[in-house]
């Protein structure tokens, strides 16, 4: 089967859009703020998005299931504050519960949480556990940057982050390290930001010694890792010359996933990047929705990428389009398993 | 022959970095600052530095000339003042304007910018005038983040950069978009900061139209562009959606250096970026200073890569390594011809 470990839930309808714009308009006025019920969408308005979006596109594209989170975008721990962030989290997180109640076989469901500028990330616990103990969640997105672009909070190797490390452990998700929407005119969201943040967490892990406190954290760095395979030989480099050990020593850790919207791209990912920390992804419909004019494909069908890769054995596609996914995502497997899957 | 566009004055003695340590020191203190005598260099100590470094690499590594601007991570546009700015700035240059003489065949001037968080860009016009019309520099370093790594200023594309870029287009110069050490925590300064500026300043650039206003100005984006060639899918996807152009639309005004540390890193820059864009660079010394382990090879010796590139014809290998540079660099190459190169 072939599971793509990276999508959000970007078909939801408007109004739920809307009601986090006036959430977050009346975030210090709660008495007139927008309530739960506002956010409220229909079985039908799910199958609205879904049946003609993210599951009709699995179906043209020959994907089995997604990993399915919230809208990274809209997380937008920036806006509001604590309060709304874990209103807005858990109403999201919920959204997307019902969305793989209602299709099993086609999505699992990933959680954000209701981090907030200044908050302690140990403070998002009790949502994590929520979702994974209660509904089942099977992975997290853990946002490296909750300012939106100004990056004035502290790094992902903070001891700050070690009471969300040890849940993360303890419930045995990995964590997607995905930022939510820039609101910095130097950084465009899905151009510059996610690529930086992804970068500039991998940078930060090589420089620290994460995965001593935490040997079984596993970490995706999603869009193929920012900027990192393409510089592999400078991390390697540096890797070496600051901490005298070689990079490789991240990668029972770290891991990548394929959403990188041209052949040549994935190709060098799976090159330089071992078989094992692969994991099959495409965040469609996200970034980039269009059609390349050169050939007709949708610019993130990044299975047609990994399929063109002719130095991948039928097993190495086994690991990056199925095995690696359940081996990094354990509760995954799991459900899977439940379903004779 | 063989023109490295990126190349950094590093070897300078301890003293002056330690001068540039105490003019910040005293940025506010001027009675008790250092002097500008205190910064000097003796020629011995340039011939020391150059030829147990730069020059000595060059030889061994098969390349023949430079383009040798100041150390990019002592540019530190976010310390001290702009009045400092403008004092480093001076000194900097006129340094590397002496290397430059004392080993015209091996380097070619490149300028720093005395930009400050706040000073308006066209603050810098007079000592970029001051190196290209009086020295005769033939490029400048422009960095798009005088903050350091938090972001706070203009994106690069505001109007407040047009006095600059009419300046640089009257001159004939190309800016390599540079951006200099980072403050941020979160942002390591070569493994983070250096590839998200690349990343940022191509996106705001995509999202503007600045070549329209600008046809002249030709930009270099190092370090193989930051994310960018290894997302190219991504970006063009997005110049379409979002500008309805192809992105190949900003290839006469935009070129990538081959600062990337493996062969697999140069092989995709070589493929998805036409070879008329591309411009042999090695950032020596500087970044990543040591030796694969693998191949006992440096991993900033990028002439390797470019050389293995197998698709690459000996008249790619022209361009990459010569004549680009003469054509982005016009001044460069009148200054050759005038050497009878």
């Amino acid at each position: 089967m072939i599971i793509d470990c990276h999508g959000h839930y970007t078909t939801v309808p408007k109004s739920f859009r809307d009601f986090r714009a006036k959430q977050v308009e009346f975030a210090n006025d709660p008495a007139n703020a927008p309530t739960v019920a506002d956010a409220h969408v229909s079985d039908d308005q799910i199958r609205e998005g879904i049946e003609n979006g993210q599951l009709k596109l699995q179906q043209e594209r020959g994907s089995d299931l997604t990993l399915f989170s919230p809208i990274a975008g809209l997380m937008s721990h920036h806006l509001g504050n604590e309060r709304t962030s874990l209103e807005w989290a858990s109403i999201s997180n919920d959204l997307v519960y019902r969305v793989t109640e209602m299709y099993p076989d086609n999505f699992a469901p990933v959680c954000m949480l209701p981090q907030s500028p200044g908050a302690a990330p140990a403070n998002s616990v009790p949502e994590l556990r929520r979702c994974v103990e209660e509904l089942g969640f099977v992975g997290v997105n853990v946002n490296p940057d909750t300012t939106g672009g100004y990056w004035t909070g502290k790094p992902f190797t903070d001891r700050e982050w070690y009471p969300l490390f040890e849940a993360m452990c303890d419930l045995d998700v990995p964590g997607m390290v995905h930022v939510a929407a820039s609101c910095n005119p130097n950084f465009h969201g899905t151009g510059a930001h996610y690529l930086n943040a992804d970068t500039s967490v991998f940078m930060q892990i090589l420089q620290s010694n994460l995965f001593a406190d935490f040997p079984t954290l596993r970490l995706v760095i999603p869009h193929g890792g920012g900027a990192v395979p393409y510089h592999w030989g400078r991390y390697r480099g540096m890797s070496l010359e600051m901490m005298d050990r070689p990079l490789e020593g991240l990668l029972d850790n770290i891991f990548f996933d394929t959403c990188v919207y041209h052949h040549p791209g994935v190709e060098l990912l799976t090159k330089v990047i071992p078989t094992d920390n692969v994991l099959f992804g495409s965040e469609m419909i996200g970034a980039v929705r269009g059609r390349d004019p050169n050939t007709g494909e949708y610019f993130d069908d990044t299975k047609i990428y990994v399929d063109a890769c002719a130095a991948l054995s039928d097993d190495d596609r086994l690991k990056i389009y199925e095995l690696n996914a359940r081996r990094v995502y354990p509760r995954l497997d799991k459900r899977l398993r439940a379903r004779g899957l």
